[in-house]
């Protein structure tokens, strides 16, 4: 978020804070996902997890694209929100399990972390609307649609994995 | 989550690790809520917190029910996802904003809070129907409806408040 000591006068400004947490965000998750595909099991969710990391980098260029539009930097702020869920993802990794119940495992992290950025790109078209950002608004529905289709994918592997996972 | 040394051997062993996150997550937006509800200036928005709050101790009341019916403990976990969305809304209070930027920050905050327990009783109900828990499902579900519909809510108030906050 902006320092303290800044007030946050109208939209515009919670609009550049929102983009910031929502930069950091994806930030964490390019990161993180590698390291989930490697923890998959499943050679379905490896490679859902390794396109969503492209996905990510691409979601990470629209948002520096809508920073240059707005002349303003894209970094300043860690996202605590996505930390947590990153370290929930990062647990469940390392934890003892059988594969199927890690995957399963896993998948829920996802879709939390998921779920956290449709909320957030939902926020953020909303206030570009408002602001008449025409061009923002189309960056950020796409990234939204894909957070969207990703989640719908996971529920869908989520079926044959926690049927496995049942033992 | 389960502590690192306890193998997870099958999907009832994932599912009482994600009733114990989810857990967490509640207790925590139980002591958040009243703090976002004070900081709100909207009355409309401080009642919607307010009423949240009664439906938040509801929502633990049948996840003890819950661990009751499996003769397990309820504590155990702490959800670290949860912990940094109510820093994030914890913020939201403190930091220097006009009121109406300040409330729409605050339901920002709450949006992703809500979508984080969404995903979570999401994957929690569909893990008790696996696992034949019939009872459970029902409670899960009237829980994850109400987290719906508190997140319908938000977007209906965020209209007026984010046209305000454009100044």
């Amino acid at each position: 978020m902006t320092p303290m000591s800044i007030q946050m006068t109208d939209l515009q400004d919670l609009y550049l804070e929102q983009l910031q947490d929502v930069y950091s965000a994806e930030q964490q998750l390019l990161e993180a996902l590698p390291r989930m595909a490697q923890a998959a099991s499943s050679a379905e969710l490896r490679q859902g997890f390794e396109l969503h990391t492209q996905q990510t980098q691409e979601q990470l260029r629209r948002l520096e694209q809508i920073f240059e539009a707005l002349g303003q930097p894209p970094g300043g702020k860690t996202c605590q929100a996505m930390r947590g869920l990153v370290a929930e993802g990062q647990e469940m990794t390392e934890k003892k399990a059988n594969p199927a119940v890690r995957d399963a495992g896993l998948i829920a992290a996802a879709q939390r972390a998921e779920h956290y950025e449709i909320a957030a790109y939902g926020t953020l078209r909303t206030y570009a609307e408002l602001l008449g950002r025409t061009q923002d608004v189309q960056l950020l529905q796409a990234s939204e649609d894909e957070e969207k289709a990703t989640d719908q994918k996971l529920t869908g592997l989520a079926r044959s994995i926690n049927m496995e996972a049942l033992g």
